[in-house]
């Protein structure tokens, strides 16, 4: 944030946009987006040049009760292929200039001990939500500690966060429904795939999981209750991200249902989050609604990993280098209409 | 084009993709996208790096009839907005390291002789198609051999263009119409910004101009009638950019309109173009589906200048990643679904 003590106003930055050399609102969204960055940081020229991606990947215990279209191994399996430079991910980060960093925050069985790792693990997988609460209290304020701290060492302009979890659709689609009370079905998909059959196992069990608590939870009890490790930890990073004036590019479903956790928990950081894509999960278009987020891309996307902030990072750029560098009226000379 | 011999089919194509480290389809559009530049360049691994944006600008004599909420000699003072780098298509086109070439394919007025400025001119701006044709069969073909020969000279793996020429949406208009047979008035919109008044105005002026001429006419004919200079070397340029195995992004409505004459003076090169984005521009969506076009991006702009194409370009660089770089479920040991 600057140290600019006078608060600029919506007027302010909307004249400022309109000088600039285009037919009035021509370029719409990014006008939008563009407003919202001057507004967050309070200033008519934000520059935001730089991006890293952070991806949390964790084990879910209810993973174990047959959720998912792939087997729990795939999340290990799939951080190698991360740290090898192999996933969607990578490859469209590289071509984006975009750093990306894994975090290990509680993938299950061993420890992996990998060059290039973040190891802030939590535990080797949460427990199954199924049965009692994935985490314990002391889990998650070690998990939100652990992504503010990660920001901390990250020194972009914006932050994207990705995420890696077999099972977690399931987990998001629990938290989502603890925290804004949409109905569960609504807010559950196919995730990596599963069928008709798949699906409605899907559905059973997590409404059997719901059961277990109210209706509606606050923020800190909903992740304890349901969340995965790697949402929890994205979900600090976020609000973290967020109070020290970083642009924050949420992801897909999973991404959003944190988001939703770290506005429940410092609303105050709405001005900061940019939502990047509605992917083709079930519940994010509902979760997007209720949230009242209009996302800059639709590419009927479901991969995670941050691969739909990645797309939209670009837009950001440039709608920043709208404000930052493009001409006026007055200083190219060119009549208005 | 590769010398391949063999023509990769759909299935190989879809089998290659299918076995990249990513639950089945969950790219979305990407992954056709991906297949369309497989297909395109018959390899599965097109290698597409490099984008250069080429704006095309000239006047139209229809503007003179009052159909745009800006005086004509803009179409000069945004050419030399352009070359000082201040327009949105410019800082667009360097928050992605992509370079621009301005041409002046029929600029109002004196020739500007400015460097850097690609002279290519045409005429003065068009004849007003009110009256007559805006352009000879002899400016025509000078026209798509310029867009041509400007293609030769720009070798990036994949071309944006964009135009300027106040008037231009007008001359889209009547040009899209005379190629879909689509109703004029689903064709016309605000372009810059006229109200409602002067929407009505510039319905009428164009419905008189269309009456001129046969409900439907060839390619050629369109463009000499109705099109301006930057739209038929546009035109050219997109048909050479195809034909020598570039791929084409196609930006607003005019670029779409210039496409379809493209389309339909040379049908075969409908793999090469890559829709970029829907407009706000009222004819933009219409037109689009005539073609069975699903563009990438919908973001509610309406600027031209290539603005569209060049958010998109990031888009099409991802999906050759995806293909060259990206790891199969073999090479990275990870266990399919």
């Amino acid at each position: 944030m600057t140290s600019n003590p006078h608060r600029l106003s919506d007027a302010e930055i909307q004249a400022f946009i309109d000088n600039k050399t285009k037919p009035l609102g021509a370029l719409g969204q990014i006008e939008t987006l563009a407003a919202q960055l001057a507004r967050f940081r309070n200033t008519l020229t934000p520059r935001i040049e730089t991006c890293d991606l952070v991806i949390f990947a964790a084990d879910h215990g209810i993973a174990r009760e047959g959720v998912s279209a792939f087997p729990p191994e795939v999340t290990q399996q799939m951080v190698l292929n991360f740290l090898a430079g192999g996933a969607a991910a990578n490859v469209f980060a590289r071509s984006q200039n975009v750093s990306v960093h894994v975090v290990d925050a509680g993938v299950g069985g061993e420890a992996l001990m990998m060059p290039g790792l973040i190891s802030r693990r939590v535990g080797a997988g949460t427990q199954s939500s199924l049965h009692g609460p994935a985490m314990t209290e002391a889990q998650l304020q070690y998990a939100l500690a652990a992504g503010a701290e990660i920001v901390a060492q990250t020194p972009a302009d914006a932050l994207a966060f990705g995420e890696m979890g077999i099972g977690n659709t399931a987990s998001a689609s629990l938290v989502a429904h603890k925290l804004s009370g949409l109905a569960l079905d609504d807010l559950v998909g196919r995730g990596t795939g599963v069928d008709d059959a798949g699906l409605a196992r899907k559905k059973a069990i997590l409404a059997q999981a719901a059961a277990r608590t109210a209706p509606l939870l606050f923020a800190d009890q909903a992740l304890m209750e349901y969340a995965g490790f790697e949402m929890a930890m994205m979900a600090g990073a976020m609000q973290a991200a967020a109070e020290d004036g970083r642009i924050v590019l949420v992801d897909g479903f999973i991404a959003t249902a944190s988001a939703a956790a770290a506005l429940a928990r410092a609303p105050h950081i709405r001005p900061a989050l940019v939502f990047c894509h509605r992917s083709q999960e079930a519940g994010h278009r509902a979760l997007l609604e209720w949230l009242g987020a209009d996302p800059l891309l639709e590419l009927d996307m479901r991969l995670g990993e941050g691969t739909g902030a990645l797309l939209a990072w670009p837009l950001v750029k440039a709608a920043s280098a709208m404000l930052c560098d493009m001409a006026s009226f007055d200083s190219a000379g060119v009549s208005q209409g």
